[in-house]
């Protein structure tokens, strides 16, 4: 077993040098207008949340953690794939401190890319490299893997277009949507870790269901995060979900808890009108305290941590290799960005 | 065998009926804002050559077509999301004499409906009952096949988007380009259909080197027709290529041919002035007609039908079996739209 650290240094330096190197050739070929914009959004780092899930899961079941860094590169470039083409639907100018590559190359050069860079996500599983350390029914079930995967995030990601121009959307359609938009991808991560190093069918079952519920966790963290990050130490709100009219768990459990004055003020707020960002934002959050959402959202945040830990306590190895997964987990918990 | 009118009725009967079926669900699947755009694309019918020769090609080699059925809408739905994702760069409106689908449902419905049909053309690969029907190497064989083109294609698409701001395109550029954006999907729809036969390895390059120069064939025909189509029949012109400042071979081996004052000229024309759309297209033309383009192109068209049919004579199966794939190519030689 490898410390997270240890696992961390492989991924970094797998991603600088461009290991696995077969595939990797394509990033250098012509056309230049193609393949330029995807080593910009390739290089600007970002967590790799997803190869290091994909590492772990390998590692934890005893798989190579150089067959692991296939189907690693795979699903982080799929990511970052989304994010690309995300930012052209979101017309969103930066990420991570840069700008973002529509705004930097054009949108045709983003579809473009993006498209390519899907491919090229395909391809990390096809490569000849990979074929020699694998066999072909594991190949077929990382594929499958990826491509329902890719179909969920696509739902999630509509599922939140949709949600923009719809004032009656439930709870239960907001977790689905997140299960869609985050969780496929982080669960498909580690079940292709874990497939990689043969485990079991059942196993590979639970772990995909540990990653549903911590993609759950995360994204509930993000919501709580976006309201009252470092409120306490700086005592300074972040509040874009609000500016955005985001309908977040914590708008919607408001909706539903807040008695008919708070619910008219609350749509009132989230439709459009002309209003000093400030004061939407003091009023949202005034309801928001009213009404006790913070720790309901944090409640329910440690409860899908909680099944989550739960579902990898059924996984039939010693908990020795657990150890990862599950300060993995707890570190989401205290996360503050 | 079977004959070209049956197979092309099994195609038609395939996609009206949503066959094969158990991956078709998707089509029917909420939410309806991602799949409604694709039900439209895949309904507006178009010619379905790809399937057509991925059936063939099966059919040839002794392969079952129901089982060529899976390629053969794999391939299908990659092409038409490239045609989607193209029709936003490039601004279309109309295909097929229908709105395009940004047009219809917007560019982020668009974006992301072409996101998801190229996550579905795998999962027909990818899905159970192909499962049944297919070994795993088949299917990793294939999928590899389906990537190799789908990169080539933006490869292909992106040096089309470079060669409009550049005035230093080669021949030799300009048929990579093709060979890229058109005649991989082409050849490999025909190697899709040989691999589900089990064809020997050899004779899949064959038929692959076929496809391949079919489809510089079909796209110089199209460049023919661009400019010449029904002329002696109603004396009209298209021109649609010479509107748009595409640089055709046309174009190209006129630039390549003419003198000074005819490069100039050509250049110019083709620089973005204001020009009546009518008199540009004359002056274009006379200078096609002084140069013989149209012999040019037509022979060169005519060499490259010949070589596809010389790769496709070498394959060592009995010549009765290549009746179909020849008649295909004659009928290249003679389309008129």
């Amino acid at each position: 077993m490898y410390s997270i650290e240890e696992i961390t240094k492989i991924i970094i330096e797998s991603f600088d040098t461009e290991n696995p190197s077969e595939f990797n050739r394509a990033f250098m070929k012509e056309p230049k207008v193609l393949y330029q914009p995807i080593e910009y959004a390739m290089s600007q780092g970002g967590k790799r949340i997803r190869p290091l899930l994909v590492l772990m899961a390998a590692d934890m079941f005893g798989g190579d953690l150089n067959k692991a860094l296939y189907p690693a590169h795979s699903i982080e470039i799929l990511h970052n794939f989304t994010l690309l083409h995300d930012d052209i639907m979101d017309v969103s100018a930066i990420r991570r401190g840069m700008p973002t590559i529509y705004k930097k190359f054009g949108t045709n050069a983003a579809i473009l890319s993006g498209d390519t860079m899907c491919a090229i996500s395909y391809r990390y599983l096809l490569d000849p490299g990979f074929a020699k350390l694998s066999t072909s029914e594991e190949r077929t079930d990382l594929l499958a893997t990826l491509s329902l995967a890719f179909v969920e995030v696509c739902e999630g990601q509509a599922l939140d277009m949709e949600f923009e121009t719809r004032d009656d959307v439930s709870i239960e359609e907001y977790i689905e949507m997140i299960r869609l938009k985050t969780s496929a991808l982080i669960a498909s991560s580690l079940k292709m870790g874990a497939i990689i190093a043969g485990a079991k069918k059942e196993d590979i079952e639970y772990i995909y269901k540990f990653g549903e519920y911590i993609g759950l966790a995360f994204q509930f963290q993000d919501d709580i995060l976006d309201c009252w990050s470092n409120f306490e130490e700086f005592g300074k709100l972040t509040g874009k979900d609000i500016e955005e009219n985001k309908k977040t768990f914590l708008y919607l459990k408001a909706l539903e808890l807040g008695n008919e004055d708070e619910k008219k003020e609350l749509k009132e707020l989230y439709s459009g009108i002309e209003i000093d960002k400030k004061e939407k934002e003091e009023r949202v959050m005034s309801i928001y305290e009213r009404l006790e959402i913070r720790s309901i959202a944090f409640e329910l945040m440690k409860d899908y941590n909680q099944k989550a830990i739960e579902s990898l306590e059924k996984i039939s190895i010693p908990d020795n290799n657990k150890a990862n997964l599950i300060s993995f987990a707890e570190s989401l918990m205290k996360r503050n960005n």
